[in-house]
């Protein structure tokens, strides 16, 4: 298996990128790494690692795109950035997937004008996943791709998820929901409307119907579906309520000489905890819709959570989630 | 002042709205309460409590609006119930303000058909105030009054929540942001694009751009507007992940002898910033847009909670936020 990364791309490249390839490499025999990026850049990171160098190919991309660029823009010209020509090599089959941490924007446009979307979905999606009670883990649909949505975009993003969710967690039938402002089905605004009349009548799902928003964490679904700015308000809510806690934690375990040693006691468990509400533990957040596997890893990703969003995108083609959510469509299509 | 109460809105109702209405009596001396309700429990509940007799008025009001009702349907056939009557009082001048913990729907559906909107405003909005980092409050408008809305109706949310702030608040200036899902002009869905071009060049706003989810909390602006799904989505994204982090912090203090130590030294604290999470204890969510000052009490209220709610309407009513609203359109439209 290959994949193709973009080394230029995130908050820490290209050192975070090319240490987390090779831990990603020394977890994983099978495992072939094709860095995109400025070739000495590459060599010279290289040369402080002790790299399994048999298994990492090297492709010269000397350009770069900024994270303020204009996605499309930047696509556009930018023919030998990190990103282009990465995609490039996985469009022309010289890859099974591609990862980037790099702009969001620039990922979703590349993908889209490059590597293509699945034949029958309208829209890519992004779909991080999120800690659920007890270990649990729920797959947010979309969380910012696309921030303005038809129902019948929604309707494709729950049989992507599911596809998603089936293949990654072998749950063989995920729980697939509907974000919405209250459990009746009669409830929502007008796109939540239509989108559930489509969900429900949806074979190919298990759907569990609406979710209100106070229940994703819960483990209540497992698949949760909304448009791309309700699921960019929602990740970036809870991200804010997270920040606000802890930071409040912080703040009483300060207080007087007491809270200071309640804290010490509680310290290791608190951090162990506060680390499995950060979703970039979990690796990146795969986008759904497009002909290849792609991960999209989080831009402050450091070597560690890169080489987490490199073995989910392992798991993604091994599992072939593409060849699922295609098959997936083509079964609603005939049922209908 | 005279303000009225829907004394069988809630779950705790009729008690938590008699012993609340009871307890802002004993805080406000220049408060009388006019509770709507059927006379016999009322007198029967007051019975118990050592009430200011002088400054309670009984309307006796039979029916009761159940939280399963078609809220439209009940508010036009229940003409007898505790919210119709109690509204209708206010609608005649015969109260100063309203204040329900019943239905949300119910409360809604009944402002705008019995005491009617603002004139100008197209729609009324729900506005509850959270907290915020260092004891600080943001007002949310809307969170769910309104699940479709148009541009216009955002701009007016703005002005609403701004004359709200400033008269409660005694904020000079309050600042205003529209939530979006980044912090450039350029940045949004078709409807807050438009709703930020209204905002930037409204005169009588400190409008302070765009803000992510992630910084509500953080207490960057006072005044926070979007559409009634979004808002909707946000209060409950925050409820649920305040339930998921407190829910696991209490799995972590049960988890060895050590850990039990270390949570007894933190508890009282830990309990009191618990308390400031819960929106509750804000007292209720001003409806701002109708014509008269209206507070819905959460439906979970205790009487501590409706009687802070009770206070929170005595500081809208003499503040005169309804005015204060009139003359926000009044200007906004003479400088256009």
């Amino acid at each position: 298996m290959r994949i193709v990364a973009d080394v230029m791309g995130g908050d820490q490249a290209p050192v975070a990128v090319i240490k987390g390839s090779v831990m990603a490499l020394e977890r994983d025999a099978g495992l072939t790494m094709v860095l995109c990026g400025p070739k000495a850049v590459i060599e010279r990171e290289l040369g402080y690692l002790n790299a399994p160098r048999d298994r990492i190919e090297i492709v010269d991309a000397p350009d770069v795109i900024e994270m303020a660029e204009a996605p499309v823009t930047a696509i556009r010209q930018k023919k030998n950035s990190s990103l282009v020509v990465g995609m490039n090599l996985v469009a022309a089959g010289q890859g099974d997937g591609f990862i980037s941490a790099g702009s969001t924007g620039a990922v979703l446009a590349g993908a889209t004008f490059i590597i293509k979307r699945i034949k029958g979905i309208n829209r890519p999606a992004l779909a991080p996943i999120l800690p659920a009670k007890r270990g649990g883990r729920v797959l947010l649909i979309d969380c910012g791709a696309n921030v303005d949505c038809k129902s019948e975009f929604l309707r494709q993003f729950a049989l992507m998820g599911d596809a998603y969710m089936r293949t990654v967690t072998n749950a063989p039938e995920p729980r697939v929901a509907l974000i919405n402002n209250g459990a009746e089905p009669e409830k929502g605004n007008e796109l939540t409307k239509e989108a559930y009349k489509l969900l429900e009548k949806e074979p190919s799902i298990q759907f569990m119907g609406n979710l209100e928003p106070r229940y994703i964490l819960s483990g209540a679904a497992d698949v949760v579906v909304c448009d791309g700015f309700v699921g960019n308000m929602l990740l970036k809510s809870l991200e804010g309520a997270s920040v606000f806690i802890f930071d409040s934690l912080k703040d009483i375990f300060m207080q007087s000489f007491a809270t200071k040693i309640g804290a010490m006691i509680l310290k290791p468990k608190l951090r162990s905890f506060k680390r499995t509400m950060d979703y970039t533990e979990y690796g990146g957040a795969p986008l759904l819709g497009v002909a290849k596997p792609v991960v999209k890893a989080h831009g402050s990703s450091n070597a560690r959570a890169y080489s987490n969003a490199i073995a989910q995108l392992a798991q993604m083609i091994r599992g072939d989630v593409v060849g699922k959510i295609a098959q997936s469509l083509q079964a609603s299509a005939d049922q209908q």
